[in-house]
């Protein structure tokens, strides 16, 4: 029953309480992250299968969470792409050969992942082996309108000006750029289900920087390729798009079994866009996580009040988890979903 | 009729054409403004009122905007409720002493705007002895919330957690420090009205960090306590909560007479959810300056036909003016807006 919670959820069949994973769940905030870290780079943890394996398993080794999800960079599939990855202190990713041409979207190249990401295949079978059956492992890419902000951009952005000015001011280059990361994101995800991911999400992390019209235009044909691609894996495919509760129903137009929001909507209010046909997941702030306890707790039974018992809710965080985040908070939060909703259920069948 | 324009269209009058402004109109992107930043600090520009009137008046003599907006930063008021500010280069503001307990909050002063930050009101005094009656004057604030956020990260922000996990520890501190903030904002825009600002604008710039029932608890009550204390000013009043889509019905609950939109909703949407009744700002994408010309005449007239010619639309972008922007790609947005919508006025009265 346990290993199945999760993947129940994604199908929207009834569970015996409602599952829960965490969007970073494998990351600084854990001591136990933090002291292979202190020893290793991060690309180097990404590149070494046993390391992100064990990074992988340690939240849920710690917490009940109902899912694992692998550890892994968003960027990894560009290297294979062509581009230069490095990772700067303190300043995220840094990409030292930006695509800003027609030329420079020409010479990319689309991966093969069993060449280009072995380590991450790797990682994905270690992850497995050892979770025999506990619980189902998530695997995850980039959407390719954020792994092309990454590309376009070189790195982070607080306002996506360049590659907003690349997808008006050359709509082909635009199209045929996003086309290569969808097949890209296609071949990558495809490659994590062979290698046993139970589920994927695909990120869109900074798609809500768009306005409808530009992500209808620019983004929305290459998410549903992505989308469409992935069906007949005989995964449920998660589509999570950040900071974007106005472009819900084009994200759900664009595809997906599961749709994750952030906090800045009511759950309802976003089940209810994206219709009651299809899985939501979320949505507790991930600062709520340093509240007191109560407070947590009061957020959290807010938030399964607003799923109202249906079948199809995850619950997650609306984005990653903060560094700052104290563990034994994790841990309240995961038996408070757990109690709260099995408790509901059980009030419902009286 | 040139002259009021703008103030017509925040009492939802009939106009000859849509009046446009633009946040951050007095900004980096002009060389005028280059010219003199380049010769002086930021903060001893806000500080001279010759500089800031000068400033203030540089893109109204450029381009046909319907008004001017006071150039200033929107942490003045700060310093005289005890708060040592400093702008770090290329970083932004850094607060030195941050407010980080109740002891921290019973300690800062409410500010006497005659006496704290009389070169703002001379800068304004300054302005509409130039602007004679060319075009209205828009002074402006922070909202207590965006002040608070500064008071307490200390600076800008990526998540807010400091902020949130200071008005979910202790409440009544927070209740506190934000009342002590809106009569901040309420003296400080009052003083701007007395000293000739024809219209004023609360910008909640960092609010869409918040979820709705965090918004509802901590920052509702007291954005509402500012929006009542400014009636019967005999101003109008833009309320902007930038990024803040889903809190659309909450922000018209706390008040204002104009309410500004960011570019991630499609104004109509908007217009409908914050009801017909009040005037609606916005709301390009900002980044949209950098596209070549016919895409900004193209959505221009996009924002225009969604406003459907109803009385009440003031044309701005969804937030600052990126300072990359080209200067004739300001002047073709300006010429644009004003002659599609005095076009469509002659085409609904055929």
């Amino acid at each position: 029953m346990r290993q199945d919670r999760f993947l129940k959820a994604c199908r929207r069949e009834p569970v015996d309480a409602t599952p829960i994973w965490l969007m970073r769940q494998a990351g600084r905030y854990l001591p136990e992250y933090r002291e292979i870290r202190s020893r290793h780079g991060f690309l180097e943890m990404c590149k070494t299968p046993e390391l992100a394996a064990e990074v992988t398993l340690q939240p849920v080794r710690r917490f009940d969470l109902d899912a694992a999800i692998l550890f892994a960079d968003i960027l990894l599939p560009l290297e294979g792409m062509g581009i230069g990855l490095e990772f700067a202190k303190n300043e995220g990713p840094v990409i030292h050969n930006p695509v800003r041409s027609a030329g420079d979207v020409a010479q990319l190249r689309v991966i093969e992942p069993e060449r280009d990401v072995p380590y991450v295949l790797e990682a994905v079978r270690a992850v497995r082996r050892e979770l025999a059956s506990r619980v189902p492992l998530i695997g995850f890419s980039g959407a390719p309108f954020t792994l092309a902000s990454y590309l376009v951009e070189g790195g982070g952005s607080r306002d996506y000006a360049l590659c907003k000015r690349a997808m008006w001011e050359d709509p082909l280059a635009w199209h045929e750029l996003m086309h290569k990361l969808a097949v890209v994101v296609e071949r990558y995800l495809k490659a994590q289900v062979a290698a046993g991911a139970q589920a994927v999400q695909v990120f869109d992390s900074w798609v809500g920087a768009l306005a409808p019209e530009d992500y209808r235009e620019f983004v929305l044909p290459h998410s549903r390729y992505v989308m469409e691609s992935l069906r007949g894996q005989g995964v449920p495919v998660i589509h999570f798009a950040n900071n974007a509760s106005t472009l819900l129903e084009l994200v759900r137009e664009a595809g997906g079994d599961v749709f994750g929001v952030d906090w800045r909507i009511d759950l309802d209010e976003a089940w209810r866009r994206i219709g009651h046909g299809v899985a939501i997941q979320g949505n507790l702030d991930p600062a709520a996580l340093l509240a007191p306890p109560e407070v947590i707790e009061q957020k959290a039974r807010g938030i399964l009040e607003r799923a109202a018992g249906r079948p199809g809710h995850i619950f997650n965080l609306g984005h990653g988890i903060l560094k700052e985040t104290p563990v034994e908070h994790v841990a309240a939060l995961v038996d408070s979903v757990h109690r709260h909703s099995r408790r509901e259920d059980a009030r419902d069948r009286a």
